[in-house]
């Protein structure tokens, strides 16, 4: 370890801010599987995909050889708005522990969106408009990535519509309120405002929905509705680029300081925080210049990784999108109301898909109680009210730190603090009151949902 | 102005967060007026105040001497998880404005309390733990107050128990549960827990409370269970103290890059934000050293400086507390239930209002529709969501910086940006629909306030 006294956060400078994306796919051996036309079994062309995307970002999803990609001035410009964000080092809860271990954050969530989510948001828009678009269309769960893209819009003068899962738009009523404060409309989802959701609907009367059903009919709005185009917060590969900033300005603050972490923890939904917070640990990992444990932690409601099939399916529930090689329960499978809004997807990232498949990474579920614990812990040594989806994380590293303690080894672990919980205080309460509960899949659910998947040969 | 390129935020490095609080009574010829005994007429003594307040915050409530105050090291740890607090540059609000001024706010709301106050709570909550001290009472108005100090008594292990405004307790559902995640006990005021609760409630059924009730009721509580004793989140000279800190560091990042504000402007409801903002400034102006333009913007629906009278009076509706000179709209005014809660206080802080009866700065009153006009024209364009009470001083920093347009003066102002609004959402979705008033008092109503007044020879 380094003689320099590390602070408790370590902040890079704005000039810092990295000035490329760093494209893991580049430096990977097996490169993630491509998105199928599910009509064709073929993969998708540029131009299949451009009714969907802007131009440019069908360019970023389809390139997997550029290893760093420039990040236009206009998005770090706003990037200096809220960034770099902070490198926290958790010397309180090391010390409320009592662990040897020495544990990291790199918190994402000092921004009005409230997550990472905006470091996506802010370059989808950005391109967009550069396209001369009208608007574009989107889902969200927990309401972070609808936050984030409403900001985004607003700052480059587009319309915003979002299809909001219906449990977290009836659970978060005031995230409406803020993007309405940003301008965009939100609509629960499933909806009767476009034909997949009347079909969902139909088929599941009273359904609390879920992000492929949200998907599912903000891509249908957005194919039909001429100047607009569908956004996307994770799962996809440019995705996962943008949020490379988080990876590589982490570890741009460790080399600072010489720390090399030995664990790297984040919560996985569609990837996005964990792909981005990776990213150039990933890569020197798969360059063969440095080794690192890096762990999922994923919802036991949701179990992509943990318990679903590595197998092409749709990203989405009522079957409109592209199919795409991935952990998956099945694109049928519709998760309880689990309180994680934003872990609440059936699928997983290709890329991270590929990685976990190739022993790149490791998975690990965790019970949404235990979540709830290690969030209500961390807020009061650490002071900062941790949102459900990253407190998966805070779990996850707590029990590494608490094996650090049994164990004696002074580990360095660095874990991805998404967000914050400001507007889950509903879960909270459930949570003081008694009243959460645990509610994991059976075999047999699984079984049927993988029934459905789609018959592909690749 | 200085050559150096000034970035958007300014951060001081952990090691220069201030070692000693300021103490503007220092510099003051003129003293604030001492707090009186209701019942003798006399200034309260040390010995008099000490089953209110610890030991200690009594010995800085009555310091009028000492300029520099140590801050305790245990305190400053804790300061170091949340502070620094950035100094921004409002470059996006300038370029929106089409103004020559520059605007630079300090931003308090990066912690989970979600504003300044918890620069107080800690300080408090760390006095009470050292006089070894079971708990703490006090009252919270928009929730800021009692979620620092839930927060603070978390971290020293100390029991809280919080007497919230009524309406914001309505308003603020999601404010309990932060505070619960912390381990408080909170209690909607007025209340039928206190003797001076029940009789509010029987002379004015249906009240939404203010902060003089809820004030009551916790000094109450804290008088009659042994080890315990109240702490208050605003107006108070020992409060002023302790945000010192705000303005220390805010001086220190402007002298770095050779800024000089010409005008500072502060929201003000007891004047914690505004005091503490203000204070190496004032400090400057009182020694002679340097000039500032200082501006206190209130509600107008509760305009103690612009339309008060500086008298004795009862800090609190309920007449148990002692007596303060200060500007006021008297103990008995309830002001109309409007959104920002922080700033529904009758009263003003002792120094401000000598500060202010001396000519050391203005005030202003700004209306609530206007307010939130400005709140969602910052939020787009500097991307943060500012709580109502902040929102005031946007308001006035925008109309200053409008009139730098007309003039064509390059004018420096710094206004402080004490919090977030993610729990006013309540207020937002109002503002939205149309439904917010400005509900301003008669002169009848004021008069009527006045002349209940207590007779005071000082």
């Amino acid at each position: 370890m380094s003689e320099k006294k590390i602070p408790y956060k370590i902040y890079l400078s704005e000039d810092e801010i990295p000035k490329a994306w760093y494209n893991m796919r580049a430096d990977m051996k097996n490169k993630p599987a491509p998105l199928l036309n599910p009509g064709t079994g073929k993969p998708l062309t540029a131009e299949e995909l451009s009714p969907i995307f802007c131009d440019e970002l069908v360019a970023q999803e389809l390139d997997e050889n550029t290893p760093f990609i420039d990040i236009p001035d206009e998005i770090r410009n706003f990037y200096t708005m809220y960034r770099p964000s902070p490198l926290v080092r958790a010397y309180c809860l090391e010390e409320k522990l009592q662990t040897p271990a020495k544990i990291y954050y790199k918190f994402e969530g000092n921004n009005t969106s409230g997550s990472h989510k905006l470091n996506s948001a802010i370059a989808q828009a950005y391109y967009a408009k550069k396209q001369g678009l009208k608007g574009v269309t989107t889902e969200t769960g927990a309401g972070q990535w609808g936050t984030a893209l409403s900001m985004a819009c607003s700052y480059f003068g587009l319309d915003c519509k979002v299809y909001m899962v219906k449990v977290s738009y009836e659970q978060k009523p005031f995230r409406r309120e803020v993007m309405r404060t940003y301008g965009a409309s939100v609509v629960p989802s499933p909806s009767e405002t476009t034909e997949v959701g009347k079909k969902i609907l139909a088929e599941h009367p009273g359904t609390t929905g879920s992000l492929g059903c949200a998907i599912s009919e903000a891509v249908e709005v957005a194919t039909k509705n001429p100047g607009y185009r569908y956004v996307l917060g994770s799962v996809l590969n440019q995705v996962l680029l943008h949020q490379s900033v988080i990876g590589l300005e982490a570890k741009a603050a460790m080399d600072k300081y010489d720390i090399k972490p030995d664990i790297i923890i984040g919560c996985a939904g569609g990837g996005s925080n964990l792909g981005g917070l990776i990213a150039p640990f990933m890569g020197e990992k798969l360059r063969g210049e440095a080794d690192y444990r890096i762990i999922a932690v994923e919802p036991a409601s949701c179990p992509s990784f943990t318990r679903g099939k590595f197998a092409y399916d749709f990203c989405d529930t009522g079957m409109i999108c592209p199919l795409a090689k991935m952990y998956t329960l099945g694109s049928s499978f519709i998760p309880s109301a689990n309180h994680a809004g934003g872990l609440r997807f059936h699928g997983m990232s290709s890329t991270l898909s590929q990685l976990y498949h190739d022993g790149y990474m490791e998975a690990t579920s965790v019970e949404q109680t235990s979540v709830f614990e290690a969030a209500e812990q961390f807020a009061r040594v650490e002071g900062i009210l941790p949102a459900p989806e990253s407190s998966h994380a805070i779990r996850a590293a707590i029990n590494e730190a608490l094996k650090c303690k049994e164990t004696g080894e002074e580990k360095t672990i660095l874990f991805g603090l998404t967000g914050t919980g400001y507007f889950d205080l509903v879960a909270y309460e459930k949570f003081h009151n008694g009243e959460m509960t645990d509610e994991i899949p059976t075999d047999e659910q699984l079984q049927a949902s993988f029934a459905k998947l789609p018959k592909v040969d690749a």
